[in-house]
């Protein structure tokens, strides 16, 4: 179907990485790194990828960066207010043209998820190792595909209910955890012309990223969220239609 | 709202009551006895209830009686295939003319639901005497008003994923087990001009009905599933329609 | 069900009425202040009703009114960009702590509607005094009761699809126009603990709001929206919440 | 993705054709025929198209077509009433098992999709040859990809509302005819393992399914219920399942 690589643009903060040794041991060049090298183990010559941190001009994220970008990943947790509003405008702006967008864990702290939603995305957590059930409620999506039930996460932190967001379009997953808190661990949401998967494991902490089941499930979102390939698209506009305007 | 009392009718297969001790105890005159004592507490004035069982004649349901019925609540757990074919279909027809229909923790394998669905109803399940925590993830709808978060069922019979049904028009809660297990454990339908809830809580050895917050829950879905008074309603059935029939 | 009256506030940007004569000759008083007299006429003692305007210091939306508001009815069209972006903020914010805000008409283009949803709202549109024929697609929640099926509205300006909003939670009302367009005419969504229901039928130079249906619509609409009547409630906020935290 | 073509079958209860002279005409061979011929054309190698009809043993669907078949293409109109409850029941279970179902026109009558819908499925209807508009409100899905909007049918019948269905999990298309009517053209639900999609456009007596545009409309639906091309499915059971039965 798709006639070029997706373009795949990982972003992380880059921040806990430099700042603790016991996150660094797991992800030592960064989870940009990591994810960006489980995508290239994943969707091989079907993805180009690249990365961008908030430290860079304009966070990495430069118009043109934008426009050739597909599918943005996008990771933060400590650093969330350290985003531009011009930058998050512009990505949301993005989103809406048809830009996939796969908001990882922290990611409902994110200015760019909560410009998207509309919501606080709040949510409960702890940071305790517990481990995760990752449960199939819907296994028809291609999302779901390839996965065991429940996939199991050894270590993570819980994220629980309530979670402010809207109503996902299509609820794939819920997790439980050793807490006995329940999460909707991925919420599939369409705004404007674009696709948004959110999906709750990964910590900076524990190296959920390297499970083959969680690279699944990135593969999977990434093909989901890139929609056919995007060409470039247009925002949406208010259009002034004159009676007959579709007539032959 | 309701000019007059919401008719209700529970209807229990009342098999297991009478077959085991250990049942009766919890039980001494029945589930659809203890469940009727639950509406009439928690509506007064406002419900007129009724009981059915299964070995009446008609099982309960004569015509009559479905008619005169705004909400019908249904547990059933060993005697699924004793319920006449006739009588489902009787059922399925009030429902999409208007009966509400609460379905109780067992009745995923009742004709009556698995009709109205289309789908086999399958879950996974143990019974293993687990606590259940039941999460509120909506809790905007009137279904999940006044409940604590989590609602704690001290003992419970698993029910766990994939459960196979439609997916639900609104999902209110989702319960995690003791041993990881999560469930959708009420799902909202509408099936013409009726509506649905089923709910999981609620085993015939446990005392689960016995507690305040389930009865919360089942006077909040009686109140949902009457939607406002159900007057007497015709089944939708297909109109050969002159152009302009809507005109002044 | 609610033990004291919906405080309900209609707000209108109460431009064209002032530029416009023709306009004036149908809402002499205000778009809002006819809205206002809608609600007294329907809800009587079980709505207190106030008005704001745009020119009024903070848009007439002080902190200490939108607290003491329940819902929330926006009209405007004109002056969208007029809007303070501090407002539109306080506003998004208190319906995320539990205001229903009813979105009239024009809406779509309103930085309220457009934050709470995240996406551009755009619409295909027409002012030629059209006939719109407003449809019941889903008879069962309260939105629906009451009405014609279809709703005849004579002269309205068309609103067609695509409409660039996120999947309405609940689709009610679908309209055709003459022309031939249709439009998903009411949509209803939830954000954090708050309400929204935008509903198309409405302009400043047609008499729409003088329809005894389009009242019904708008009673019905302000009690869903006022979801058994809204206590001061808090914003969703993350919590780190301790292994255990809810045992009792 | 597919690593064999998807097995079609087009299935045509065969009676207008062969008793009237006018609809002979459109449809020579049959209306399977020209369906077949359509997916032939449409997806060439990546598909395995057969045909069965109303008259042939077992309606030319015996088990072993069935379990043969990855999508059913379903057109009848006059002859509902004469489909055997074994066979009926027999696709209900194919399709809870995996197969897709591309449910055409009538089939709102059909006992196949009454079944799986749980409820009437009637709608509104008028013969008069009216003009109908389709008009993409979901432009995200697959379904919807390289489709004018609107789509114009010269003459069709008129199917209205409101259709007495379940609320679709997904709705991409909505229709107008010159009497004013609306109708949900087209309807997207998920039932145990397998997809359904209904589609109301494609007459007996119009030469609908000779338009280009709908034809792809086709196309798009039989790769969406194939969902990935299907290996033989089982059905979902209830699973007694042990404390741990997930561990390693």
């Amino acid at each position: 179907m798709n006639v070029r690589p997706i373009r795949v643009t990982v972003w992380n903060e880059y921040v806990c990485e430099r700042t603790y040794e016991e996150v660094r041991a797991v992800y030592p060049e960064g989870i940009h790194a990591a994810l960006a090298q489980v995508i290239r183990d994943q969707l091989g010559a079907n993805a180009a990828v690249r990365t961008a941190t908030l430290d860079q001009p304009e966070h990495g994220l430069p118009e043109e960066v934008l426009e050739a970008t597909d599918v943005l990943i996008w990771w933060a947790h400590a650093a969330h207010d350290r985003i531009a509003d011009a930058i998050a405008d512009r990505v949301q702006q993005r989103v809406l043209r048809g830009m996939g967008l796969i908001a990882l864990h922290s990611a409902p702290g994110a200015k760019v998820l909560q410009r998207l939603l509309g919501t606080t995305c709040a949510v409960r957590w702890r940071e305790d190792g517990e481990r995760e059930l990752v449960w199939t409620v819907n296994p028809s999506p291609p999302i779901a595909a390839g996965l065991p039930h429940p996939l199991i996460i050894p270590k993570q932190e819980m994220y629980g209910e309530f979670f402010d967001i809207p109503e996902p379009e299509e609820l794939v997953f819920i997790s439980s955890y050793t807490g006995g808190e329940v999460f909707r661990s991925d919420c599939c949401f369409t705004r404007g012309r674009g696709r948004i998967f959110y999906f709750s494991p990964g910590h900076e902490s524990y190296p959920v990223y390297y499970q083959p089941e969680i690279q699944r499930v990135l593969a999977n979102a990434t093909h989901w969220a890139a929609n056919g390939g995007a060409v470039r698209r247009t925002l949406y506009m208010p259009e002034n239609s004159a009676m007959g305007w579709f007539e032959p």
